[in-house]
């Protein structure tokens, strides 16, 4: 019996974005607490660690030269340099987790999740969108860290990207913070029914 | 703004079948309990009730002139003669509580499945499955309703529907009734989530 991508065996890998100030972090930690078998991976980049930052925890902070040799090596499943850094997700430990049946979260930008999409389609791509423009505005307000002329850009932005909500499969609208999290789990719990990774399954059943 | 029939405001098709013994009933009466806006679509037959059976509970019983005029006006969903008797869901009902936002249930046989889905390839396609052949046939063999004959038959028909099973978008085992009323709940939450489904409130959430 070949065993394909899409066993139920295998783990998922459940790709998560939205607008800064959507919620995706808060909404990936409430998950983390429910959902057993769940990890969200980590970002490699070549900026310097910030104050409190850990390895292996907000990132892997490697060198320039590394980086390019990994992605000469075609190792990430994404990557993008941003001003002088780069920032990517190595391709190996994601699909180790998935190989033990361990379903891996990327957070990540829309851009981000393009490319991941084009080499794994069979991945799980997930919007999250706040409730309404002005809610957003607020929440990002109250976290006192952009100026005016910040905030008009991540506005802009964030209606930029949202007007691209519908390209992922499933939106998920986080009012409260708890219903989003029950979505997104329902929506991993879905998933893992779907026929297509329930074919060897079915022949168990059958007994062939 | 045009509101499309993906509206998330607007009731969901769920079709769910699976063979004889697989456990729908018990299931449907489940998923009854914990979600609110859900019904169950109740059957018309051309047969006589049996004892204790209720007119609009178990099914609705019409005549075979009546059933043969609202086949005559495209009245039924789906419907099939079983040797001299009729049975059917009738399109008006199910189509009048999806208008008002609530989630309708079918359970029907794999070929009456086929039907709904030719017209409304936008409902919920679930096939409900025994954890093996063998639990299967224990549990047709405790209901005692069946001599040895029916039972091979039933075994038989079973096995062919399974077969089937990944023609259905999602596939439930059902080993325990309360994990698998969870997950045809998980695919009804996850389905509201489908990104066809929220266009319009994407374009509310932009103010458009």
């Amino acid at each position: 019996m070949t065993r394909s991508f899409y066993e139920r065996e295998k783990g998922l890998l459940i790709v998560i974005s939205g607008p800064s100030g959507a919620g995706k972090g808060t909404i990936c930690k409430e998950l983390l607490k429910r959902q057993k078998n769940l990890e969200i991976s980590v970002s490699a980049t070549t900026r310097d660690p910030r104050n409190g930052e850990i390895e292996g925890k907000n990132y892997c902070f490697i060198n320039k030269e590394s980086f390019l040799d990994m992605i000469g090596n075609n190792e990430f499943l994404e990557y993008a340099k941003v001003y002088d850094n780069y920032y990517g997700t190595p391709k190996k430990r994601v699909l180790e987790k998935m190989e033990q049946g361990i379903d891996v979260i990327l957070e990540i930008d829309i851009q981000g999740a393009s490319q991941v999409r084009a080499n794994y389609p069979e991945g799980i791509y997930i919007f999250i969108v706040p409730p309404s423009l002005k809610e957003l505005k607020k929440r990002i307000t109250d976290r006192g860290t952009e100026n005016q002329d910040q905030l008009d850009k991540r506005m802009n932005c964030a209606y930029e990207e949202i007007r691209n909500a519908t390209k992922y499969s499933y939106i998920v609208i986080n009012d409260t913070v708890s219903v989003a999290a029950n979505q997104v789990s329902a929506i991993i719990t879905a998933e893992k029914c779907r026929s297509e990774r329930l074919e060897s399954k079915i022949e168990e059943i059958l007994g062939r």
